[in-house]
């Protein structure tokens, strides 16, 4: 099928790095947008059979890959005039990645993180270690985040997502080139903010997965996504983020199909604990920490800090420490004597960066 | 169970008129609340339950009520000393329901609307029905909305709300009387915005069940979500709402809880239409139109009057008229050849309203 985007895309190499299955399935998206894609899988078989049966049995299955894609486990073959590189690897292997990757890559080429989470040694954001590792430019580092369960874009099921970078023009290069028909991407300039959506879900994700296995319903979770959304909202801000990003694709949409999706780790691990198992059964029955639990207390310790409250997170904090039984868990503390709240007050320490922002934007608007 | 909440509401008389389920509901939040809580009932022999077996076995079947919970079928009865009255009736009946109650109301009292919908005679929000009817001064119109499946909150499962007026001690007010453990209620003074995240919901609502029919998951319905808060937020502050009202649990809450309501008639309604059958036929079946579906032409003319672009209701007017697949229904209107859009671009018709907005929040702020 040859349509405007694909025309846009003509001759446009790109490479992926990782053949898991939201590497594939973002290599298939990259070619139904009509770029010209190489996808580089570790193991040799598993690029054969991507580059020979256009399939990837284990990670994949049952979905037809593009006949353009093209697959191979040599990474110099990969990345051989690629202009975009994707990344698509384990968030605790990305540095190692990197080091890898670098003896191939052009000088000028952008990359590209889909890879949502924290690096535990350094604890930081995956955009960080790229130019930690690699000594970028801000200019040549993006991200793309969104409600991305990889299963249903490879089975064409419309969504989209938000690519990030700090320069708008490499950002709308970036999304011109994943812009597939059942994938659309929009573009904003807030890197930390869409990074961040993508590690915080997780937390409220754990909360939701905690009500669910109490047994409450809709309500509750709608309250908790709700109030979560707010808490995710100011301490992104305060880390210099836009509120509107987290309003997007990237925080809230990524949130939502996260806390619906059975096959999230962390709505596991918190259904689990509100089911009564302690986080050590859990741990033992899922055979792995789930991310959002190791990153509880980290998390809460920053928001401290900047003196924000996380009423949600921490009451995940209470419950995985049994100071609260799961079933108290709700969308707010439930301190009975206080004064109605409005609803979207926000507290001192976020105060004054949300201020700061909105004149922020306000001159942009004027400009 | 005394409480710090329940000594401040002692000896507060309060009102509901209606014992439906989202009445009775209300009803029990308010008695846990520890107000002294009278409910009317159309019908004697509903009355008589909730008053004798403390049982509404018709809406709220195996829910027990709280012993202190009143009930009668004489409005002079109900309405006696009450400061606050609670209106839970159909929306099409507010008007009349008005009325009837004018000669037993307190000049002082305050009238809250648990109701959501617009009359469809004159297209009025419910609080501007009652102003309308009661010529009542909007210090005592309010209005309480947010995610509100009522036999969850009968079950106590924690959720909360919005209590909305444009006086905000007036809010403070009703707040308190509702503010039970289980259902925190914030404040606010956006009775529009309150008033609208309840009705443009339905349209969403409607687009979710199509992409739930056709069988797309969660990500397309959480891209659908985000997207369609981004309109419906849209729409609400070109008539002059509060974008964060529509971030919070009368806009989002009330939206998700709706979207994953399996109970929801605009949610069924769309499920069908998704399924294949026509609009004649789902009527049919359902025994009854939807209320979403009645509203997107109308919501639509509006939306073109003000210069906002609505894709999502756009794309539902277009599945309903047969002008549309269902499966071709997605966050987006696939458009090919389209530039990557900023993800929070608002179109020209709403700019300036939400500049003004940001203007008077900040003014607000620095004061």
């Amino acid at each position: 099928m040859v349509t405007g985007r694909n025309l846009r895309n003509r001759g446009r190499r790109v490479a992926v790095i990782g053949a898991g299955s939201w590497g594939t399935t973002f290599a298939k998206v990259l070619c139904d947008a009509g770029c010209d894609v190489t996808v580089w899988a570790r193991r040799r078989e598993v690029a054969h059979e991507i580059q020979v049966a256009k399939r990837n049995t284990q990670y994949l299955a049952g979905i037809n890959l593009p006949k353009s894609l093209k697959a191979t486990d040599d990474l110099s073959v990969a990345l051989r005039g690629a202009g975009l590189v994707f990344l698509a690897v384990p968030s605790q292997t990305l540095r190692q990645n990197l080091l890898d990757i670098e003896p191939y890559l052009d000088r000028r080429s952008v990359l590209v993180s889909l890879v949502k989470g924290v690096e535990k040694t350094t604890t930081m954001r995956m955009s960080q270690v790229m130019a930690d590792t690699l000594d970028l430019d801000p200019t040549r580092i993006g991200v793309i985040s969104g409600p991305n369960i990889a299963l249903e874009i490879a089975k064409e099921q419309p969504t989209g997502g938000v690519a990030s970078c700090a320069d708008l023009t490499v950002a709308q290069e970036i999304a011109t080139a994943a812009s597939a028909p059942y994938f659309r991407t929009y573009v904003n300039t807030d890197v930390v903010g869409t990074e961040l959506g993508g590690v915080l879900k997780n937390l409220i994700a754990l909360a939701i997965g905690i009500v669910d296995g109490v047994g409450y319903g809709e309500n509750t979770k709608a309250a908790i996504i709700t109030r979560g959304i707010a808490e995710m909202t100011q301490f992104s801000v305060a880390h210099g983020a836009d509120p509107a990003t987290l309003s997007g694709l990237a925080g809230l949409g990524d949130l939502i199909a996260t806390c619906q999706s059975p096959l999230s780790r962390n709505n596991t691990a918190g259904r689990l604990i509100g089911q009564g198992y302690t986080q050590e059964e859990t741990r033992e029955q899922m055979q792995q920490v789930a991310e959002g639990i190791t990153s509880v207390p980290p998390v809460l310790e920053l928001a401290r800090e900047l003196g924000i409250r996380m009423p949600i997170v921490e009451q995940v904090q209470m419950v995985l420490d049994g100071r609260m039984a799961p079933k108290d868990l709700g969308p707010h503390l439930a301190t009975e004597d206080d004064v109605p709240q409005p609803e979207q007050a926000i507290p001192d320490g976020a105060h004054e960066g949300t201020w700061r922002r909105l004149l922020n934007r306000l001159k942009g608007t004027q400009a």
